[in-house]
């Protein structure tokens, strides 16, 4: 076996390890049934850290290219994807068709054929590798989803009873391209409601809250442009901006999230084209910026006249009031769109994190010159959100529906997120820390020097507890001290026993 | 006014017109109120084509940055789009906040920031400026939908509300990338009966049929890449294919749609990445290639290692055996996916022209190669299809409803085109001559030699009938001896009226 890293490329070693491997699988260089190299074996002889083997193996178990058999090693898995035959057994001796007559035809040379845009991608599904574990139950903290239980069954039933039945939507139509106007009018008024100043035609209904980053990439990103992220931050956003061949820049982060001090220097040095944050309850990191961070953040947003994308998906799922004693804000927060008005910040949310991802409903809230670019650029791509999703969300919103069920959601968030603290002060090992989130689903655990995130995970995995480590979140794909736990995720009784299993895992 | 076109240049002229125009107006050096040049004398000034000026105008139009008053002409609109203000009115005397007193916040330089990609798509909506022609009713060949009262009201209601009161439906769950099992096994099937042999895994589930063309431009096309198309096509494709800065070539067509016999040497020329072509009832020209050609079209994409997108939008509505002494197929033409097994061709359809485009809810059949890039891809885009429309899509498959739906619609619509050529029969000028579809929505029409579509569009306006001008589908926008009418959009007792409306216009 052949292997050729380059360590002055700018492309992290794991991910060109990965990539020599799945070329040599694809290519059939490496048959199946070929045992791979044990990690460390492996490592000793590229002189890479262990690490950086383990995660282009987990990257290649996730495509399905590779897996490991308990004491045997890692093996190439077999080719079951390679054919497009039919569903009907093949006859043994009559050929049935010309085509099938035609040995010689030649399969579409799939690695040459693909785009560079598409190959810049890859694929972390570390959530979907826990859950296959082995098919048993386990504790899952990893998964960025709510509980199956909070998604309120009720409530959709009735919605989209009352939706369904009414004459009103007869026929489902097609929608405008920006969604329906009464969709966008309630949204408008939500949105007024959490202090952004914003009319009907300042908000698109998207399909998701990840479309108004992947339309707001195609509308502003070229090549080599510049974005500026929090050094840990949601990795479909990273890899939306990696595959249209964005420089990524991370900010430092520390418990206030992005350190805004430093964000003139990254301005003048770097001219971003834009800003991705999420200013509230952070995805990974649970954090929160308080307002003269915001502050700071719009004025020099302004100055470099550089955009800011400000992902809002958790921001409704404020935890209320802190007890007294306890730090933190004793208001919602307000979101960046709210303070600024000259343009500079698109807002996103969606409904994934409140109702249902099932939904793909969220939305952008920006100026209209930015709504309109969008709607052209997705006049080629979906056209508009599904309408029963969309009437689905207008009765929702009405009557203040959703308002309801969210704060039932907060209350419940607010006692998961106490227990989770709670057990993290009872089992925490030495030199472990981490935050106490104000809302949202997460909570970011610093290990002790040394430990590292992904042996934990191992470790982990085999006891039956499942988290993200944060290397999947971080710019530079190093980070080993952290872990990120989602607490809205496992059934509420299994918080505490999961957290003392990911304790004693620590070491 | 300074106006600098570039004959050389690859860019079409009326977009240049309409770039350089635009640019003016948005930056203001056009001031709002400014008027136009008139067409002829902006055109002779320029040494273009008046219809050059035309389609640049009625672009800036499209855009809503030009407007034309009846015996005024043509003025630059106020840009009442370039504020991102408070619904509420503002107050007069006081400051309400910090920001609005910094009067030397800058807004965004939008031009400057919009990318390369999103300033190559320009956005035709003829449709749209047809329909909103001074409100008054008109006959309506142009928009590329069904008549809403073809819209199945009953069997949508049905279907939803069965879909929606199911507890197994609880919750409206996340789906995975790929679309429900259950759903891919049944488009699974529904393709096996049109010929195509293919299982779930072959099938993703989309939001649309223009989302697998998005999709397969990103997961094949780097910037220079060649598509060979139709020289008439679908023109969010031509779009698609543009903003990825791919290079479009035309390939000739007749009766028959694509003259194959000459593809070979395209094949040899430009090395294609893919061939994309819509072979069955095809958009705009109604052509329907017979087997022989889709044979020889899957032998030279085999022989060149191209792959092929076979969009077949229309093929369920073949409207049955033709009348004895007539030309046609005998038989429903079975799909290029259904003669080839290699992986070359991607197979898109979708329920936009058989139930409704509100349901947004296509699919795509290929090869598990590329099925596995694009979930990769779309993990970032929508992630997947409304879990609601799926369901919806799903109960319309089982036990046949949506065949029996189909059978009443080509019925009908086989009725609606022997209307529609029995006028064409009786009013055609001499010189005009049209195709007489098998299936689908298009009839196209060949208009007298010296005879401009955009002429004729101008005068079936004002006398309240429209239909798209051939140059909207033409690779290189020129053509303009062709029009096409969408037979199944007007209301059938107003096919005959329009199509003597349109005879008469043509002089």
């Amino acid at each position: 076996m052949q292997l050729q890293l380059n360590r002055r490329s700018g492309v992290p070693l794991y991910r060109q390890l990965a990539g020599e491997l799945r070329e040599q699988i694809v290519s059939g260089t490496l048959a199946e049934g070929y045992r791979l190299p044990p990690e460390r074996e492996l490592a000793a002889r590229l002189e890479v850290n262990r690490t950086t083997v383990l995660q282009a193996y987990q990257q290649l178990k996730d495509e399905a290219l590779i897996a490991s058999k308990v004491g045997k090693g890692t093996f190439v898995l077999p080719r079951n994807d390679s054919t497009d035959g039919p569903a009907a057994p093949r006859p043994r001796q009559t050929v049935p068709s010309a085509l099938a007559a035609e040995p010689t035809v030649i399969r579409p040379p799939w690695s040459v054929l693909f785009s560079d845009y598409s190959n810049r991608f890859t694929y972390h599904d570390i959530a979907a590798a826990n859950r296959a574990q082995n098919g048993k139950a386990i504790i899952d903290f990893a998964t960025g989803s709510p509980n199956p239980a909070d998604i309120p069954d009720d409530l959709l039933r009735a919605v989209s009873l009352e939706a369904f039945s009414s004459h009103e939507f007869d026929g489902q139509p097609e929608s405008p391209i920006e969604g329906f106007p009464e969709l966008r009018e309630l949204l408008a008024e939500h949105m007024r409601a959490r202090g952004v100043h914003c009319n009907a035609r300042n908000v698109m209904v998207l399909s998701g809250s990840e479309q108004g980053i992947d339309l707001c990439v195609r509308a502003f990103i070229n090549p080599g442009d510049c974005v500026l992220v929090e050094q840990s931050t949601f990795f479909p956003a990273l890899q939306s901006f990696r595959s249209a061949d964005a420089r990524i820049v991370g900010v430092p982060m520390d418990e206030y999230g992005m350190r805004t001090d430093l964000l003139e220097g990254y301005c003048a040095r770097f001219h971003p084209k834009f800003i991705y944050t999420i200013p509230t309850f952070q995805n990974p990191t649970g954090s929160t910026m308080p307002a003269a961070r915001r502050k700071e953040l719009i004025d020099v947003a302004r100055k470099y006249q550089c955009l800011i994308i400000e992902d809002d998906a958790y921001g409704e799922l404020w935890y209320g009031r802190p007890d007294a004693g306890r730090g933190g804000n004793a208001k919602r927060p307000v979101p960046l769109k709210g303070m600024e008005n000259a343009g500079y910040v698109m807002y996103l949310s969606t409904f994934s994190k409140t109702v249902t991802s099932g939904l793909r409903t969220g939305w952008i809230v920006a100026d209209p010159h930015v709504i309109n670019r969008l709607a052209a650029l997705r006049r080629m791509v979906d056209q508009h959100t599904s309408t029963s999703s969309q009437r689905i969300c207008l009765e929702l919103l009405k009557e203040g529906r959703i308002a309801e069920h969210v704060k039932t959601l907060t209350i419940a968030y607010r006692k998961r997120r106490d227990t989770a603290v709670a057990a993290l002060e009872q089992y925490a090992r030495d030199g472990m820390s981490w935050n106490v989130p104000e809302g949202g689903y997460y909570i970011w655990v610093t290990l002790p020097e040394g430990v590292r995130s992904l042996d934990v995970l191992d470790r982990c995995r085999t006891k039956g507890v499942t988290f993200m480590p944060g290397s999947v979140f971080d710019v530079d794909e190093t980070d080993d001290s952290h872990i990120r736990l989602n607490i809205v995720h496992p059934d509420a009784g299994d918080i505490e026993r999961g957290i003392r299993m990911i304790c004693e895992s620590v070491g």
